[in-house]
């Protein structure tokens, strides 16, 4: 896949240890308008906190992102490792050391290995003549066991263009934002504000509506970079194309959010949760959420057990307005529970039923309003436990 | 144990299946001043409020509470339920419908077993005769794998009195509150608001300070009776007998608390989350919350790995304010961070040994104020998924 003056590629800096490609560079042939969100946790890693500074002028060239290590609770000295990677992968480029943002994810408290990872930088570059997209998703991988990657093509003004991304993340995932990093390229030619509004949008309504176990990690970040190569006339607020290209990027992010669930550790279940009929959007997100978060539902989920209990229980604690009577939910099509009561008959054994497929829905409607909200949520297995408490930073 | 003017009895009803006691009854000779608090969640169990209604007036004579049912999400039929079940002891027992609280733990959305339980009601009445609160704590569990009882004992103007109280719960469990109940009783003489705000203070630094899997359910219930029988004048704020009522009283909610956390689903460690130096105490706690609840944190607490990164991650998106430089965390007493920073040289081994007992504290202080915090938990373990996951409703 190309996509137009965007070039790509990896290397093995052996960062945590050796045997993988564990650094990767994206690169633009020409300055791309950027968005960007980061973690809102208060602890934030070094590449986070320099990453925020660098694309605050809304202009990008350059990512370089390792895995094996997050670079975070790593102080001054770690602040410093990430100036000098971002230092060295611009002089070795050819561009403006502002236009490079490093990015990290692994293991949280130990130094960056610059021995190692200065080392590497040459090849880095040089790498960027046949690297690609793909390699880049293999790259950032830490606990994922699939390379996330989604792309879409569109036209603005007669000229095709393509937005593609990859994103790593299985655990300690959960909004806002979850141990995931997400890099988005495309060759469209997109005005600043539209950018980042579209971008925030799409954000909004797929990496910040997942959540594998609800801890919120100190490195989180979605960025996109448009470099306009596709040559058409910049795409704002006002143009005709504009709803196309917020819907396929929006697209994407989806794509990578999912398949981050799906990679839940652990996770035999993709679940989506849909609440309906809320009192407000926030009373809707907050019950989604609640359901998708309860260590009792998920674990039911794991069991495959129909337990609408405990996820009225969840509803019940989540903070949004509820009118016990009037709560209605289904599994899948399912009914469950209607006026707030279990409907009976031959429900649990078609509940059941529902919770034995690898994909399924929690549809529960409020009944007290207009409030929507859709969440992304993988179940509590025994693995989730094993990988969790074998994994050592 | 001897609380003068109790009585208690337990009965076999086989509410949910035959083969042990599942109904009990807590019964003062004469009315008794009463104090309760219940579950916050909108999702209230029959039986949560009825007894939301009937402790309002402060005066209490029974509590009749059974297993196997919770009555939650029963609606109108269940709502009858409670409201007989109630009238049936007061019946038998003698005393005001008004002066009766039904109390409830078990499946959730399965109609009570009116037939069984209104059966079993002559037996529990003249079971008053011998029996006593060991059994009562016995009868009320679920999936709790031992009875949870505790007493101390006072003296107020040279009347001995005793304080005793039993409590259920091991799964579901957080503040406010948890699926657990706990019923105290004490023959001390106390005036009523004095006892209201005693019980306050006492729930809030015990059930309000622990999680198991912040799941909080539908039933939760705390609540004390104080009949007098032991004839001192009536203990109220101006005494100076008050701070050892209200810090005996404390003991006890905490002995109960701990014992629940203890018996967590799986949980094979015991931890004590203290932290300190927080901005506020609102703070503290939303930051000790967080670590006791994060699943990251509690499989490395199963792991036995000293994962400190994990646990500034959870302070980090706890809503706490922080400053990351400022950050210092032990384990027990071994120092991991200082100033935002690991401290390195054989701390990971020192703090792995304290991993390694089944009880031990994790002391974080942020530096940034007075605020403290003290909130107890479990690890997650493959048995907790395991329960939950085979866990039928």
């Amino acid at each position: 896949m190309q996509i137009k003056g965007f070039k790509f590629s990896t290397v093995e800096a052996a960062i945590k240890k050796p045997g993988r490609k564990d650094l990767a560079l994206i690169l633009s042939k020409v300055p791309a308008v950027c968005a960007a969100t980061f973690t809102s946790n208060k602890v934030k890693a070094a590449p986070v906190l320099l990453g925020q500074e660098r694309v605050a002028d809304g202009i990008l060239r350059a990512v370089v992102v390792n895995s094996g290590n997050a670079n975070a609770c790593t102080g001054e000295p770690g602040m410093a490792a990430a100036r000098e990677t971002a230092r060295l992968v611009a002089e070795a480029a050819g561009v403006s050391e502002a236009d490079v943002v490093p990015s990290s994810t692994g293991v949280i408290g130990v130094q960056m290995p610059m021995d190692r990872l200065s080392a590497a930088i040459p090849a880095l570059v040089s790498g960027l003549a046949d690297g690609t997209l793909d390699d880049v998703a293999r790259a950032i991988m830490t606990t994922d066991t699939f390379p996330k990657i989604s792309s879409r093509q569109g036209v603005a003004g007669g000229n095709a263009y393509t937005i593609a991304g990859v994103a790593k993340g299985a655990g300690m995932i959960r909004p806002d934002m979850a141990t995931m990093l997400s890099f988005i390229v495309t060759d469209a030619a997109v005005e600043p504000t539209f950018l980042k509004n579209a971008f925030k949008s799409a954000v909004a309504s797929s990496f910040n509506c997942i959540t594998v176990d609800n801890d919120m990690s100190t490195n989180d970040t979605a960025l996109i970079m448009a470099n306009g190569m596709s040559g058409n006339a910049p795409i704002d607020a006002a143009s005709p194309d504009a709803g196309q290209f917020a819907a396929l990027l929006s697209e994407v992010a989806l794509d990578l959010a999912k398949a981050i669930v799906k990679d839940g550790e652990g996770a035999t279940k993709f679940v989506t949760i849909n609440v309906s009929g809320a009192a407000s959007g926030d009373d809707a997100r907050l019950a989604a959420m609640a359901v998708a978060n309860s260590p009792l539902v998920k674990t039911a989920f794991f069991g495959q057990d129909a337990n609408w209990g405990r996820i009225l229980a969840a509803v019940g604690y989540s903070g949004a307005a509820v009118e016990q009577s009037q709560v209605s939910l289904f599994f899948d099509d399912v009914q469950m529970v209607a006026g707030g009561l279990f409907v009976g008959g031959d429900a649990e054994k078609k509940g059941s039923e529902v919770l034995k497929k690898p994909e399924f829905a929690v549809n529960i409607d409020l009944a007290l309003g207009n409030g929507r909200s859709t969440v992304y949520t993988s179940d509590f297995s025994y693995d989730y436990v094993k990988i969790n408490a074998d994994y050592r930073t």
